[in-house]
């Protein structure tokens, strides 16, 4: 099985189906396609919440700023998971998740001749698909014999700051605001435990655990999917009511 | 097979993808993610009309204002198909149709321990991803016999009104505006059987089996693709020319 | 195989996959649902670049503004690959490219019954689905045996403008702006060898292998992933700061 995730928008992922299809008959599954251009921290935040849903895949992501430069191509083992993508950072929080841990991810660069790709403009199709399918088809527990792939140890490493946590007061960021318009923060959920209400950056709030506990259009502070505090609205736009975007910094008391 | 529909834009749909394949080997296909946001009624005007096109199936379908709320999780049986869903209505026109009508059609509530999900917030995933994974696993003649569902007879319905037709006049209404901007509307097309022309709500337009029928940008009334009447413009929008919106009333003679 | 394109948003390419799913049980694989409505020209552009990607498969594509008058219902046979369109030149430059030249494509005929099709607005769902599931059934390489098939000779057929290429100096056309904004024309990217920066309709540009080779911002002239001329800015819209929308003309020199 692969899943696939990309910033492409339509219809250049079509073109790495194609190219994996070309070499297998796995199952392809899409991740989402429309992540923020460029934006590999946001990507690498979903591709950290999502891909523990499924079972063991060959996952192949590409946001991809460098696309063409001498960065590096990266296979990366994790667990019973592999993980394809340049080697910007894009897919290490994912893989600590899926290994349960860094001591169980290990990196490695795949080897691609510059010259020889077709394209310097669509890596996705020209060197991270064909890696994909080249994978898979040795296997994840045996991608290390491919000719293609060397360890290493210094790839691009991105990590989402801890949030700090008090007992009365919490600060941590904003990492993200999803398609709904929830501001997710890095705050772990236990904080609100007990709590029937809290102020955040100074707006007040009440703890909910469910949208609909507030009327259409009030604020209210949950915990998320993720397991993180949230900033929400029943059925609106939690970021814009509480005045925050990503990176921005949240204290809770 | 299972097919999918959400209001969750991306990535979550790709959770519950992952929950599924976690559990099963059966095909996956996408109907839509992008309803209309908690929008119940446009989201099961949709399922009515595609679900049908489909082999026996287990369709997912959420949209779900009243998450991690009290709200009953709901098996539906209809004929060879079975949807999962929250209890709101949303897949009950489209259970109908399934099953050639009402009697043919039997609901089950799928019980689940709120304090024991995941997630109050995700439920697609935590929630209603496992139930319909267990309902293809036995199979849908024998999904009563599942320990987590008992029959229930007051689950929330949703019936899109009918509309009055005369012999020269038909009053209806908007039901949904599509994606190209053709109003929707319950009255019948053999309302039109035998006009050239017929007149909305006061405006004028000609009565056209072919969108090009008419110029480019010009009005035209026809009978769409779910067998009712639709308000069209070549190559526009409907919705717009005619000054309609879903819910609105329409008055054709 | 099957893949599948349309500019029908959603929820209506789901219709079209029930419908080969009841007769088959290949693979779907979408290549793009959000084409510019109505815009035959851009999807034709985009199937030649992105079906070659594609192992053999029947190919089902609808960009349809004459669905319900008496354009004609198309199959084309590519070499191994067969397209299921309407007759509008939508799926000619991919067939040619499938193909490796004209030499190689034959076009048929599928007959339907205008007055026994479902709908007249949906002919995806009632007459190209359909038709796609009777070519895969059949094979493509027996596809001709099809009762519902005849030759011609005469199908409307699309072609895009070559570029007029000198030594210094190169004249061409936007054939197509790709949602990422680059500009993709029809001069072969030969013509930037060697050429370290050129001028693009009397706009200075640099001419870069990667987009990242200039600041964030700025624009670059660069060769696509198609093998031709891309106008470019660094994680920005190359076709607003060269100034230039689809058909436009384009000197480089």
């Amino acid at each position: 099985m692969f899943t696939l995730a990309s910033d492409f928008g339509t219809p250049y992922p079509a073109a790495m189906k194609g190219v994996l299809l070309s070499e297998t008959d796995a199952r392809l599954v899409n991740v989402a396609h429309d992540f923020p251009r460029q934006d590999v921290r946001t990507a690498a935040f979903w591709l950290r919440e999502i891909l523990p849903s499924f079972p063991p895949a060959v996952h192949l992501a590409v946001v991809d700023p460098g696309v063409g430069t001498d960065r590096r191509a990266l296979v990366v083992r994790a667990g019973d998971h592999a993980l394809v993508a340049p080697d910007n950072g894009l897919v290490r929080p994912a893989a600590r998740e899926l290994a349960d841990g860094e001591a169980a991810v290990e990196c490695f660069q795949y080897h691609y001749a510059a010259e020889e790709t077709a394209s310097t403009t669509f890596h996705g199709r020209d060197v991270f698909a064909p890696a994909a399918a080249a994978v898979h088809e040795i296997g994840v527990d045996r991608l290390h014999e491919l000719d293609a792939v060397s360890p290493v140890d210094d790839a691009v490493d991105l990590v989402f700051p801890d949030a700090d946590v008090g007992a009365d007061r919490a600060w941590g960021d904003v990492l993200v605001v999803d398609d709904f318009g929830n501001a997710i923060t890095n705050i772990p959920g236990y904080f609100l435990d007990g709590m029937d209400d809290v102020t955040v950056n100074g707006t007040h709030a009440p703890v909910e655990s469910a949208y609909a506990a507030v009327d259409v259009g009030d604020r209210l502070v949950t915990v998320g999917s993720h397991g993180c505090v949230e900033l929400a609205v029943n059925q609106g736009r939690g970021a814009d009511a509480f005045a925050v975007t990503v990176g921005d910094s949240v204290e809770l008391d």
